[in-house]
């Protein structure tokens, strides 16, 4: 079959023709009809990613049929007995197991759910892992309650747009930041109340002017800036942080954390029981995740650069 | 009566004749018997801390007789309806009201309780503020389970002993680090396990190599040192931060935040529940705050010397 596999750490993924995959005792085949790429994927084909395994077919995202019934993959596996946290034996689909860039993919029959009735394959494949990330970033670790106010940095990665998308479903006032003003003005189109650009000055006094502060601030980048998004926490507030592409965090001030009694919170993916409830709202509420564009198989290296240079707004999907 | 009072910042305080407390209804005359510092007066002296009044009585914490019953003071006033978090009247007895370092204090009558019947004034006196910030901070904050582990820095300091004397009672495994190896040592006479001495390099590698890693930490710290120190946090760990005594917070890697689904929780003093729980849990334990040194009223400008210079082990007492 065809499938996007890692060649080498730092070179384009090569589209080749690999082994059919063999089902283990507890397996289903799943004829994949789309699939999506990540943050991860990019990462692991940089080679900044712990356990890289070259010849692995990528891909963590994945929708498609298994005995004709539309299903999708959750790809968090093994997350073990704990729900606060993942472990020894957790992995992601697509490293180091065979993942979704494929035309067929082995898992546990546990792993795949009914796609729900209202999504193409290409808008279902977009939700499995940043729709699980942002769930139990939002819903979990964030605890928002009644009236709420929340901002979403960093707005057009997968996760954060889907954050966005959940809050706003859920009745929340919703606030984000971008480097981009064209991601801020389709955010806003989706039901946010506004937005920053975070490559202006002062862009957090700008924010904190027009908005007020925020019970709930997810971000993903971290980094020297993170000193100064943590100063729009209101009292009792929660910093969730899924990501850190900024790097380490600086300038984070105690007394700012102890005043006002606020609270960081690291995550990452999420259990099985998440992302059941994640693919239960998505279908209560008719959400359709977005996507930036739609590739081939065969065109997955293009895909993987569009990724790499950060400009979509919303999922790069494959076709199979 | 004689008192301690705020004369001008910058200026050791000063003992002078003050007049008689005049209650309000509500509020009941305390006669002192001891009183306790807090790094909380220190930092008034030096101007170091919001809304400072010159002409106020000094002091947070004490222990005296309303009525023939001797009672603690819980300086924590007007937290307000939400246990999260403090509300806009809220203040700590001391500054601007007039404090404990006094002969008598006027006081609303529900922030007196018993005392436990097991301690001295002076080392009930030692109790209230560095008690409740400490219980909340590892207890309500914290949420250590059965079998955790538990480091407390800077063991020197009035709440890092209590917590730790709390944490110990408890029946948890506690590690503590400090600047000085006598208290370390101390710390371990009163049923630490170790510790060590955060001026050695890499003091954090040295703890995990003997003691792995921490469920909770509970830190007043912050600075350079906190991303060290975040490096010593369990998976779905948790650090608690009550104070900020090296600045703001760098080198605080993302990644460990959210692989190990880690959560920094900030905190402050605490509600009247939480005083009750952790005066009842004194008594139950019959546990003696730890006394670094008892001073008279009117040497208070020695005591607060003592205070300003880190060396004390436990808390610094004056007896009325």
């Amino acid at each position: 079959m065809r499938a996007v596999i890692l060649e080498a750490i730092g070179k384009p993924p090569r589209v080749a023709d690999m082994p059919e995959p063999q089902p283990h005792t507890g397996q289903v085949v799943v004829e994949l009809k789309a699939a999506a790429l990540n943050h991860r994927d990019v990462w692991i084909m940089q080679g900044k990613y712990p356990g890289i395994r070259t010849g692995t077919i990528l891909g963590s995202d994945g929708a498609g049929i298994v005995d004709g019934r539309p299903v999708l993959i959750n790809p968090s596996l093994n997350w073990g007995d704990d729900p606060r946290v993942q472990g020894p034996d957790y992995e992601i689909l697509g490293m180091p197991r065979h993942g979704t860039f494929a035309e067929r993919v082995a898992i546990e029959s546990r792993q795949v759910v009914d796609m729900p009735g209202h999504l193409t394959f290409e808008q279902a494949a977009a939700l499995p892992l940043a729709g699980l990330t942002a769930w139990r970033a939002l819903f979990t670790k964030g605890q928002p309650r009644h009236n709420d106010r929340i901002l979403i940095s960093g707005v057009g990665g997968g996760v954060a747009l889907m954050a966005c998308q959940f809050a706003l479903a859920a009745g929340y006032e919703v606030w984000v930041t971008s480097g981009h003003d064209a991601k801020i003005e389709k955010a806003c189109a989706l039901g946010a109340r506004g937005g920053v650009n975070y490559r202006t000055d002062d862009w957090h006094k700008e924010l904190q002017k027009r908005a007020g502060h925020f019970d709930l601030i997810i971000d993903s980048a971290g980094g020297a800036g993170f000193g100064r998004l943590a100063t729009l926490v209101a009292p009792a507030g929660r910093i969730v942080i899924y990501g850190g592409t900024l790097g380490t965090i600086e300038g984070l001030s105690p007394q700012l954390l102890f005043w006002r009694q606020a609270t960081i919170l690291g995550t990452t993916m999420g259990t099985s029981q998440e992302f059941a409830a994640m693919v239960a709202f998505v279908g209560k509420h008719r959400l359709v995740p977005v996507v930036d564009s739609v590739w081939s198989l065969e065109e997955a290296p293009g895909a993987f650069e569009r990724m790499a240079r950060g400009e979509q707004f919303g999922k790069i999907v494959l076709k199979v």
